[in-house]
């Protein structure tokens, strides 16, 4: 495999190694990767983690697989692993069934081929989003944004954090206010790690507090990644974002969704199609409520396509 | 004073004692407090906390002090740093102001008996409300609560989880379902512990999670209390209130506030006039964020009357 460079995956001189986002902000540890089994791993406890970045990832590291020699029993197995890594972003499920299939796995050769290409899609996909999105944020906007949708969930610049760097490129005075996204704490652990290496001002806020924020007329837009789009534009996101797009239906806050077009999924009529991952109560408790508590803990939920402005896609509105 | 016992606070024999919050639910330590600048120290840090249980814990403070021998001018200091320990909720000024006045302060025999007064009342006004809020559950309902308003937050059996307690007692099948109630976790620390011992079945939520339940139907009625209720009904109450009560009337769920007429503040027009505790933001960061990154972290926000379906107040409904 060629190299290849993003902000949390790369490929040097035939090494692939990945950046364990489960330590960022306060360590950046890059861990080397050779089987799928550990791709797994990583991907299920989010040390990889954004919906474009696990299905690049997933695919890289299988091609991986194929060059360090795995034979075709291996690699079946390993496709079926990686392609049932976690449940909801879509964008893992497609970017396997480009690879291969259950039943056929093409050469080495054109494994690496379409894992490359994979890599350099997504760049194109997030650079077109990033122009089309940005075109749609105005001088002075004070923009909300949920989880994390930027280098760190792709391989190329991002969804809707893509959409925010681009606008502060294009010298668009903005501020962004971020939801630290609980439980795993996406936006204050790696939003803001984005936002400040980019020199975006943002403030950091209690998923609980953005509501009061609107109250007070002091977020004017509102911009989130996804995991997966159903037909009829329903979609999957971190938790916390069905709540958001209600609060910024309520208060008249145009309400934008970005993803690429790999994360649509033809198969899903709408939202109620969409399988949501639940996780570990632990993730909940964090170690600050009684030890045996009763907790709920999904991962995503769904909004409405009827909630919200729009979804920038690559290549269209949705 | 006479021995008075609550879930946080007693005095035995002349000992005055605060139970500190902050180390629930994992460590149950008793505090002695002698001195009033050792109580705003507590309350400022939420070792003390719940707007009722504040005014009450204040009151017996001062009174406390007098008892120890403090002199006039002591007593006149102490009035002052008590009465602004915390801005926002009213039921501290409102009890400060029945123990004595900037320039006239009673006896200490007098300030020992409306110490007490306040502290039978408080008792008193939630068996009250816990009444007359029981009667709006159902059999059945699935109850959100937000914070924690119960036997903690007061010196009698609570607020909103007053009402939700005896609710159960009354032999109603409820389940409730807990905000953990970021940043400082009231709901994930103290009232899943109160719900524990009460034997009420609970599930623990992130805030951002409450939304995407009731849009599954599964919340079918709230609960909150309250730190101060303008003439208007507009108010102030933990930071998130806010946004579950915009989620509920999205959804047709009945939302309901409950606080002693020692909440209300005759002085405040409407929930504008409220003023709004700002803490550290290491509270928001949480150690999990980049070390400067910038936060707001407003305790409370202000919901307008219009949005909620009643206060239960002690002696009636508002």
């Amino acid at each position: 495999m060629r190299n290849l460079e993003s902000m949390a995956l790369r490929v040097r001189e035939g090494v692939l190694s990945i950046l364990d986002q489960t330590l960022l902000p306060h360590e950046e540890r890059w861990v080397m990767v050779e089987h799928p089994d550990q791709m797994v791993v990583l991907i299920q406890k989010l040390a990889v983690r954004g919906a474009p970045l696990i299905g690049v990832a997933a695919a890289i590291s299988f091609a991986h697989f194929a060059e360090l020699g795995a034979d075709e029993t291996e690699l079946k197995v390993a496709f079926q692993k990686l392609r049932a890594a976690r449940p909801t972003a879509v964008n893992l499920m497609n970017a396997m069934d480009r690879m291969a299939s259950p039943s056929t796995i093409p050469s080495t050769a054109e494994l690496v081929r379409r894992a490359e290409q994979l890599f350099d899609e997504d760049v194109e996909l997030c650079e077109a989003m990033a122009n089309r999105g940005a075109a749609l944020i105005q001088d002075g906007d004070q923009i909300l944004t949920h989880c994390n949708s930027g280098g760190l969930a792709t391989v190329g610049v991002g969804t809707a954090l893509g959409v925010i760097r681009r606008a502060h490129e294009q010298g668009k005075r903005i501020h962004v206010y971020v939801d630290e996204t609980r439980p795993l704490l996406q936006g204050a652990r790696l939003t803001t790690w984005e936002l400040s290496k980019l020199k975006v001002p943002y403030t950091l806020i209690c998923d609980n507090m953005a509501g009061f924020l609107m109250s007070q007329k002091k977020i004017t837009r509102a911009f989130v990644g996804c995991d997966r789009v159903a037909r009829n534009g329903d979609f999957a996101n971190k938790i916390g974002t069905y709540s958001a797009a209600v609060l910024a239906r309520h208060h008249g806050v145009p309400f934008y969704v970005v993803g690429p077009r790999t994360t649509l999924d033809e198969n899903c009529a709408t939202g109620a199609d969409i399988p949501i991952e639940e996780r570990d109560p632990q993730e909940v408790r964090a170690g600050r409520s009684p030890a045996d508590a009763p907790t709920y803990n999904p991962a995503f939920d769904v909004t409405p396509r009827s909630l919200i402005s729009g979804i920038v896609l690559d290549d269209r509105m949705m």
